[in-house]
């Protein structure tokens, strides 16, 4: 009976073979191998997102994790270099600066001369991609090997030229994405998607600060506060993923590399968890985060400023235009020749890589108190164990070296930010931070050497603590971001800082949001590159505007019953990319959309057949094959300003057309919104 | 000469007195003054955000301590009875189930009697609400007090009825948040504003979860990502704002109140640090996560039919309607003697109350090896330092406690859940899913007693860690959501375990996400509540539907030349809130929208008036002063599902009108887009 059931369903389905038919339990192995179809079906199917998701976490680890591995080499025979050159000071000074000037020049020469994009962080130019604007080719494959290349050279200069790895592996990191997108929509065979393909950019920002910092959670959360003001959960979880595929696979190398035992954090700290900070120190904590905000601001207003003058300058603008490995090598000669160990290098700790800076400045121990009644000799190479050897001096102490760390690396760091390389400026600043931290910290243990509560079991003021909420707050300041703080939980491992760094951060970013663009808005700003403006504070009388105030009322529209010369002279005279297409130049009725380049194609097509013995229109124009595209969304003159902005943020749109009971009557963009933004937050002055 | 300069300012200003005139350097003093004018006036302003957020986190930390105590109180009075009342079962039997009886039927009486949406979390309806919908009266002031009298009646009986806190203190907390709106909206004399309000609403959802586990990040995190399915950095900011000083301030009394020494984390671990687990291990947690989500799966399904069971079931649902304390009342009974410690509640732990057996679950010794040989004795009551005691049974083993808890709590928890009371589920599902991953935990341990990578230094397997991934992924998994990693490391204060919790986290999500709607999504169905579905799975062919496709054809429109007789027919013969009303009959060019009540009001206005002598039409009534009220946001029949989709979920709307060529031809609402979502998801058969 069973026998015959398996036989007619078999001769309905697939052709039963002789040996399924005989086999022993015909119907249990049936069912097994529809089981494992199914799991087939649900696990293996192209298009699903989910590989593309791990593919790019994967690769991107392998990328940073190679990229690392290269880095520390070519470091290390810098370092085997110097200290074996022997005590000739002009042979030690050469094989010093010889190194950083050679590598960033390569860099710089190298990169720019396959893409004219590989200068900076790239972070800014996503920013502007991921809101809809299209840069051509930014993120063009081919421009990969470039920017590894030329990171990996900038990253193995070190701590010279003081620059970091976070700002371009994102960009690498989307690029890889984009053309995963495109792989992806090929092999599903289908066009691509734009708001898929939004979907893939943001996963591999996300990915690309998380294979960094092998920092999962604020990988997604520092990518979404920074590149974009609005966010899907769907997104977030999609980041989520893809981040920690990237993470564990990025850690689980440096596993199976030897270099750590199993997966930890990359900065271990190693702070007292029990009574981590008295309950006063929260106070000292605010003031930290406060001074990071004041210093943040000062920073990023000269590091404009200074952008803006070599931009604007025309010696050095044409000399950058000219010979860029020219002006990277000299920018290296002098912050090499600064750092020099035995000149003013040995008073701001430059023998030490970014990784060891940052590893020292988060000791647990204050220094200050341990070096109270002697400093330990400066030894001949740093002690791997003891890397806070590095900041002491006999005459000029912890605290000395510590202000003049802050107090060069604040110039240098800006001049170090306008080569033309590609190089992350989130690292160093993280690092800048917690240097401004460590030093709060080691007055405060001077200055409270038993601890703020006295009696009963003290508890000695940590400085690593401070540092770890310095680097948070500048950072965190300096990018207008409040994830800084996990991240400097994740990098270290331990998160019993966690309230007294947020409130740290906070107060920073309270000061720097309301007085200072943040570094990556700077950029767009000196840069020119087109931004859609916050409404920043939410004013109170913001909820008020509609669109009707403030829209481009004076919009050139197309008629169907338009003159063709009338049409012409409209195309020629103006410069817009689209035209929008009425019913009749008298009722105004918006039909849709044409492209210029559609219209110009068809105004050209066939003239002659326009004879003149009629009067030809617009309309016999269409007729022939132009195209005219669909309005999909339209905006009323009483759509708040609120509503407006919030669907071009969200919808990754440039512009809207405003109608009235189906009449165009004008159209919003972003330059109209930043121009009613501006009018809110500085009311015109009434004449 | 600075004198007269002073004079002549004054005197255009304010007056100068004449102290003011003859004090020293006037002009420092003057500026001295302009700024603090001008610091008071940035910082004091009346209506600025930041205030009423803190006051909001203050607040509810306020409230949240209180309660804590109070319930700390009762449960303390409980123990003392239970323990003095000697040594006859009766009457030990007696004071067990007499305290959760009476709390639980008093809680149940007296916040129905006030207010009837006091049942359950409150989460699901917060968010139907955040997402637009408007529920009446469910955030009004009034019924705070009931609702915090239920909730801590409820938490006070403890882990016998086994419910937490989160969701109602969520609502609690948006109850506030829209008070203070109100109040804030008085303040400035200005009309609310939708937006603004919601603003506030998310603010607050996100202090009532950082107010109760003192966790800043993943109270806004985890608000998000159950509440709303969007999200602005902006409401991001000023959600971290709230929750740090809500957190603070919780915390802060915990220690002003000499419970804690410094401000510390709820649960303290203290997992190994060095190498917390073996690189193999990782493998294990992500079969942990993926039992996580099958079982959540599981009590997700039983827990809806139960519900629906109970909803639908005659005889309960009229029991339940008529004499709500009474059904609490039995289901205390049921619950406290299961739990009864002498009898079945000495296999689960029954003498520990809910934080004592999250603290004990997390415990960094692994139970069945310490037991391995002898079981600790039962202490007369549970030690404080080791609780995990309670855990041990001679015969049982540890082992057979933990698979019995799981047991038993499965089908407790959810017949707790159907009890009338304001109750949160958050807790339980916390501590189940710590207890399936200790179980896990304890059975590694078991298995490897040396370790897993055996040689060298031995790690042995902390079954600790496992507790937390567990607690984290089955939370994760039951409520959709993947910031409970994040969650279970502030609680904990450690973060050592990061990649693999998170890992455990999304294999638990991917499981429970594919197969059950998420508890509170679950609720939403059975309550029937309104709700906008997700595009599941972002099915690839979703990008190419358009509106056209799908929506609603047969709208009703309005016409200004449409006969008055018409137009009363129409208004009484269908029940719309609101009718689109276009130019006339002939061109359905859209107009405006009249709302229902407001036509009424006009039809009924002067109908004496309308002579029969002419054709009166809706014209007249419109000019009569029915108001009109403008259309701000048309689609286009070629719009995209996902843009509409967008828009809906973005600005919190329930339906869009579709216009082409500025006549009315259709709408598109919830329905239709979950009827478009469904035929993508599930294609409809062709016949």
């Amino acid at each position: 009976m069973e026998e015959l059931v398996g036989l007619r369903e078999g001769s309905s389905g697939n052709p039963v073979t002789l040996r399924e038919l005989w086999g022993p339990c015909p119907q249990i192995r049936r069912g097994i191998r529809g089981g494992l179809q199914w799991l087939k079906q649900k696990l293996f199917r192209v298009g699903e997102d989910w590989y593309f998701l791990m593919t790019l976490g994967v690769l991107m680890a392998l990328i940073s994790y190679a990229m690392s591995f290269a880095v520390d080499r070519v470091a290390g025979a810098h370092n085997w270099l110097y200290r074996e050159i022997g005590d000739s000071h002009l042979l030690r000074y050469l094989s010093w600066i010889m190194y950083p000037m050679a590598l960033l020049s390569f860099s710089s020469g190298f990169s720019q001369s396959i893409t004219p994009f590989s200068g900076g962080s790239g972070v800014p130019e996503l920013k502007v991609i991921l809101s809809g604007v299209v840069l051509e080719d930014y993120l063009d494959i081919k421009n990969f090997g470039a920017k590894v290349v030329g990171l990996t050279c900038t990253l193995a200069s070190g701590s010279t030229v003081f620059l970091g790895k976070v700002g371009p592996f994102v960009h690498l990191s989307v690029m890889m994405a984009a053309y995963l997108g495109r792989v992806r929509a090929k092999a599903i065979g289908e066009s691509e998607n734009k708001s898929k393909r939004n979907e893939m950019l943001v996963a591999g920002a996300a990915v690309g600060v998380a294979t960094v910092f092998a920092a999962p959670f604020s990988g997604v959360l520092f990518s979404i506060e920074v590149m974009s003001s609005h966010f899907s959960v769907w997104d977030y979880w999609r980041g989520f993923f893809a981040t920690t595929c990237g993470a564990f696979m990025f850690r689980l190398l440096a596993v199976f590399s030897s270099e750590q035992e199993t997966i930890t954090s990359l900065f271990k700290t190693s702070f007292r968890v029990d009574v981590p900070f008295d309950l006063p120190e929260i106070f000292f904590f605010v003031v930290l985060g406060a001074i990071c905000g004041i210093v943040s601001c000062a920073y990023l207003f000269c590091q404009r400023v200074f952008l803006g003058f070599v931009k604007n300058n025309p010696i050095i603008s044409k000399m950058m235009a000219t010979s860029k490995p020219l002006c990277s090598a000299l920018a290296a000669l002098i912050l090499a020749s600064i750092t020099y160990p035995p000149g003013l290098g040995r008073f701001m700790a430059s023998r030490l890589s970014m990784n060891e800076l940052l590893n020292s400045l988060l000791d647990n121990n204050s220094w200050a108190l341990m070096t109270r009644n002697s400093s330990p000799p400066w030894p001949a190479e740093p002690d791997p164990q003891n890397l806070w050897f590095e900041w002491c001096h006999p005459q000029f102490t912890v605290l000395g070296t510590l202000s003049f760390f802050l107090v060069m690396k604040f110039w240098m760091l800006i001049l170090a930010t306008t080569i033309p390389i590609p190089a992350g400026y989130f690292l160093p600043i993280f690092i800048f931070g917690a240097a401004i931290g460590r030093l709060i910290g080691e007055v405060l243990s001077v200055a409270f050497p038993e601890g703020i509560v006295a009696g009963g079991a003290t508890n000695p003021i940590m400085p690593g603590g401070y540092a770890l909420a310095g680097a948070a707050a500048f950072s965190g300041a300096v990018t207008h971001s409040i994830s800084t703080a996990l991240l400097a939980f994740e990098m270290t491992g331990q998160i019993v800082h966690a309230l007294p760094v947020l409130m740290a951060v906070l107060a920073a970013n309270a000061i720097a949001q309301s007085c200072q663009p943040s570094f990556y808005d700077g950029t767009i700003i000196v840069k020119k590159l087109p931004y859609l403006p916050w409404i920043r504070g939410r004013h109170i009388n913001s909820h008020g505007v509609i669109v009707g105030h403030f829209m481009n009322c004076t919009i050139t529209t197309l008629a169907k019953d338009t003159p063709l010369e009338e049409v012409v002279k409209v195309v020629t005279s103006t410069d817009m990319p689209e035209f929008p297409l009425v019913e009749s130049t008298e009722s105004q009725i918006l039909v849709g959309v044409v492209r210029r380049p559609h219209l110009v194609q068809a105004l050209q097509a066939e003239p002659p057949s326009w004879a003149p013995g009629r009067q030809w229109c617009l309309q016999d124009v269409l007729a022939g094959g132009c195209p005219v595209e669909p309005v999909t969304l339209k905006l009323s003159p009483e759509t708040s300003l609120h509503q407006a902005h919030h669907l071009l943020e969200l919808l990754n749109l440039q512009s809207l057309f405003v109608t009235s009971q189906g009449r165009a009557v004008g159209s919003v963009s972003w330059v109209e919104l930043e121009k009613a933004i501006s009018n809110i937050t500085n009311p015109p002055t009434p004449k």
